[in-house]
């Protein structure tokens, strides 16, 4: 059994794509790279999108990572803005869903209640914060808001993976317990 | 030089992506074919979007369009659902995208104006004249009006084309008679 996991955190925008790989093994997290997609502005916008879709597709191909996090909208806000974001959104999920891989969703709020401790963190504290996590990443000239956004998402999906398997093996025990009891 | 352009039309929604593929030959408007895309809704989001995608491009590879039109997107409702559309639009605009297809957009208004003549139609109206324009269509039991409106959409832009090329020929035959006149 394989203990790595590798996990790629993505930070959507029809200007800029984030991305953000992590390794995962156990509560041991390191930086694997990181960087940005961005497409050119003065293409039609199917041609926008495909330039997202095949530039994270390369971006996968080259990493391999297993698993995908990308964050959930914030919706309140201007309705054009809100579309335009669901189109990059959709060309972010697209790409690791067409090669296989599953692609968790978490609320702005759970990412930086996981990376800084709370929910009302602004970026300088994120980017600050992923820093410390990942060291190797800090020392990176290229690491920016959007990627350091990326690299929490992923942080993020580390720590409730782990949860969710801690739950999972918590309720076996408990279900061996019962079993053991009534025998 | 091949007469007959293929074009469809997509009407996009995350529960149901309608679609409607026209042979246009000169001012001649045919049926081909047409049909809706319902992802199971019980997926996570990423798989309802590989849904549509894989959904339509299988219709891409059965028809072989030569061009692709969809509508803009009305934005002046709900956010949460503005989001949702505009993820399954993005869905619906990279698998054209991605067979190499040029994917032009509309305003539903022009849409409206442009199959039953008045911008404020309703989807009954449009309904009633794509089975007029398209008698074959028409005879079908199964166009539903999400089909009705992606053939509208396929409509729509076999007018604009041939209104862009019949301005850009009157261009070249103004500039011909300017280079005349020089001469």
């Amino acid at each position: 059994m394989k203990n790595t996991i590798r996990i790629i955190g993505l930070d959507p925008g029809l200007r800029r794509l984030g991305w953000g790989v992590i390794d995962v093994d156990g509560a041991r997290l390191s930086w694997v790279g990181h960087g940005v997609i961005t497409p050119d502005e003065k293409q039609a916008l199917s041609d926008r999108l495909l330039d997202l879709f095949e530039g994270l597709t390369q971006v996968l191909e080259t990493y391999h990572p297993d698993e995908a996090a990308i964050e959930e909208t914030f919706v309140n806000m201007n309705p054009a803005s809100t579309l335009k974001l669901g189109h990059a959104r959709a060309a972010a999920m697209l790409a690791p869903a067409k090669l296989g891989l599953s692609v968790a969703e978490y609320a702005a709020l759970d990412v930086k209640k996981s990376v800084v401790g709370a929910g009302r963190a602004d970026k300088d504290q994120v980017l600050f914060m992923v820093r410390r996590l990942l060291p190797r990443a800090g020392a990176e000239a290229s690491l920016t808001a959007d990627m350091a956004d990326a690299l929490a998402v992923a942080i993020t999906h580390a720590h409730k993976r782990k949860m969710a398997i801690l739950r999972s093996s918590s309720a076996a025990v408990a279900q061996l317990k019962t079993k053991r009891s009534v025998a």
